[in-house]
């Protein structure tokens, strides 16, 4: 299965992916919406395909998606991830994509969506927090959970040390629920994924 | 630290308290406000003095509140426990009791709040879930975090299985908890628990 990967930024769950590598499947295209993202170095460091689809230079947001859409289907991408792509795709993209399309969000879903979710788990005192690979549909932050991994809050946690804990369980479980997908392991039934994937335990906060 | 439990049903997690025991506390009082709640022979059954507050027989929630304030007053209770007590307290009562009034709640907050949580947290699709015990604020089932459990979520759980995993979690916490609060091991800051009892570990799902 060829994988496109939408981001914005640092490209560290790109990262994770063009290291984890599979039979099954791999990066086929990275996509940045921002003009020099670090992430696409990442990519052509490994020989993998970049674009940049600069949202700012498009009239309105269905033109821009059109742009991503086209390069997508161009490369033959049977799977989309978005790892840190900060754009919120409109309904279309997203029926065009679905079941197709999987987003990783930094939380424990359906708790902390939206941004600055280890903050707020912190000011929220919560004891445990996490990460969500999910499908994603035109509601922010919902859809289909595929795989969700916790991690323990810690007394003395800054923001920035959650947040590396949390980022160091993305890098394992977003290659985990990619090839899951890619070896068809995955359906969604109901609004909810079912399957083989969800005979393997979730990932285990002592490991 | 004398213990009052409220609580309106079976009673589980008084019987976790009654089982606990420790030298730094004791349950003094078990209230319901349901006659013959199977609770309240558990605590019999202890040596532990018990009182039914039937709401019914109030004509509103503050002279029900009343009754409860100078039963746990009377009982010289220095904590109250909510342990599967179905009514919701008044901001009044809250607010006399602030910081010496715990609930458990099933789900890992802020996530489900309120009743049905197991068959929300499958509905949802979670892969983790689990309890929360909080000093009870006005607001449901807010307030600041003490301690959370963890468990995982099977392919194959009911309500019922994934029900009796969490309570399972639940009788290990509360008394935790409690314990806690009796060696004044938990500080409320900021509306944040702070204090030695954030060193502890969470409850680790893997135990």
């Amino acid at each position: 299965m060829r994988v496109g990967v939408l981001l914005s930024g640092r490209g560290s769950n790109l990262q994770a992916l063009l290291d984890a590598g599979a039979a099954s499947w791999k990066v086929a295209l990275a996509v940045s919406n921002v003009p020099g993202a670090p992430g696409l170095a990442r990519a052509e460091a490994a020989g993998v395909p970049v674009l940049t689809v600069p949202h700012r230079d498009f009239a309105d947001r269905a033109s821009f998606e059109d742009a991503l859409d086209a390069a997508l289907r161009a490369a033959d991408v049977g799977l989309v991830v978005l790892a840190g792509f900060m754009r919120v795709l409109g309904p279309e993209f997203v029926a065009r994509w679905r079941d197709r399309l999987v987003n990783i969000h930094p939380s424990l879903l359906p708790s902390f969506r939206g941004l600055d979710t280890h903050r707020r788990a912190l000011e929220a005192g919560v004891r445990w927090h996490g990460c969500t690979v999910h499908f994603v549909r035109a509601e922010l932050d919902a859809g289909p959970i595929i795989l969700q991994a916790a991690v323990p809050v810690r007394p003395d946690d800054t923001e920035e040390t959650l947040a590396a804990r949390v980022l160091a369980r993305e890098h394992r479980v977003l290659p985990m629920a990619v090839g899951w997908i890619a070896e068809s392991r995955v359906k969604v039934e109901n609004e909810r994924v079912v399957g083989v994937a969800s005979d393997r335990p979730p990932v285990n906060p002592s490991q």
